[in-house]
């Protein structure tokens, strides 16, 4: 099908985009938040107000060391990388983004590691691998298109709120890196964390 | 394969990470930003500029009634807990966040329930449950594990762009609570917005 | 399963939360960041400070024109559209937004086509379609529903970190989107972009 011509492309040209750049309101409200460590206490506020609350941004990239294939919770090693710029937010949200087409980011249980395993089975079940699988893409390996599969499938990029300088995730909720190639490598994530 | 040691694992060490706090410009330029609901005023400012705009951050966990195994539209639940808070926000993101591992949140049809009803078919078409299934994890019923691979599949995070005060999805876009367990238990969503 | 009554359905009543307006620091501490592609130069500062720095803001609807039924990598498109924007930001996310429900966003490979064209071969594997489809919403067609289920699994959102001007993505990687009709449209994408 032919494309439309240019100029109909697009409703938003270029300088119909919003630019905007942040100026101090005179006053800052107050801010009321509930934990959601304290649900019974509501109405009260958890923090005070922040006369000099600005945003913040912090970006760092994390390397992970090679892992075998399979789904891997990686909590633990992210927290010991950013805990200390947690602390410093009140609010905000953090980023993950994995710089592979090989692997995946996804949240899933933190408790029974039989939960990875039984996601790796499942994967391994639902995208052909080997002789039977129709791929034409088998350059770099037999592992390796169904590998690119996957990582569309679960993705490779994660945001979770911060609330009070946490990870604000739920009881059982862990972050996995899943590895999908053979020949693990050193996967990189770089971490986005924005808030006040 | 064993892991690099531990100096060469990070491109990007601690203390490389990127960290601002805002100051504000001495001018905010005007603001020109097109409406998505207006396509043919090209060129006109919907906005006028605002000499006080200060990034604003709100958030809040909304708790979501149980709901039967399947995929539910929860839009009007949803912007009935945040229709006030959206109306504060020319420009932003909202982000939703799932703080469970056995139900999804997705992006999907608004409006032919056929379309949820035949989503909860394919996803119980994929992936095996009850006696033909290979699952390690079986303690918490048939239906868990089975859970939380399809919490996997579609994810529990969505990120919703703000225009204008209000979410910028797509004439048959709507926010989808998928409950993969059949025992529904009350899913909390945490609500991040973010914007100016 | 009876719903909650509606007042202990949340745990975090509107008034519980957070909302904060930036206030500026007295003085913003010194930038220093590692670019990516200067692994080598570690703990040497990338940037300087910036005395001015203030989060900014932009967004704008990017029209894609129509693709046929498959994978494809718009990487450039995107880049084509919002490239000088991007440059003005040192730190920050790329927020991209399909603004429909039968096509999807995802990043893969950028190199080899094959990777797209096994992609589609496996949606199409997976997805019954046609007399074998046990599905109900078939109004639109036998590839309607098909691409709604494709639609949900890859995603119609992806965050891209943004770093020193440019999108922060792996070597390998692209944007891709999958047209999951047969008969292709225009496919608008909400670009929002938020940083420093």
């Amino acid at each position: 099908m032919a494309s439309p011509p240019l100029k109909t492309r697009g409703f938003f040209p270029m300088q119909a985009s919003i630019f905007i750049s942040a100026k101090p309101k005179p006053f800052s409200p107050p801010i009321s938040v509930k934990s959601q460590h304290t649900p019974t206490t509501l109405g009260q506020p958890l923090h005070s107000a922040f006369p000099m609350a600005a945003p913040k941004w912090a970006q760092k990239t994390i390397t992970l060391p090679p892992q075998r294939r399979g789904c891997h919770l990686i909590t633990p090693k992210i927290l010991k990388e950013i805990d200390q710029d947690l602390s410093g937010f009140k609010c905000g949200l953090a980023h993950f983004f994995l710089q592979h087409t090989s692997a995946s980011l996804t949240l899933n249980e933190n408790y029974d590691s039989d939960v990875r395993d039984d996601t790796e089975t499942f994967l391994n079940r639902i995208v052909p691998e080997g002789r039977s699988a129709p791929w034409k893409h088998t350059l770099e390996g037999p592992d390796d298109m169904p590998a690119h599969i996957k990582s569309s499938m679960f993705g490779c990029t994660l945001t979770v709120p911060i609330t009070d300088g946490r990870l604000n995730m739920g009881t059982w909720q862990g972050i996995w890196l899943c590895e999908h190639r053979d020949h693990a490598t050193p996967r990189k994530v770089v971490v986005t964390l924005n808030g006040v």
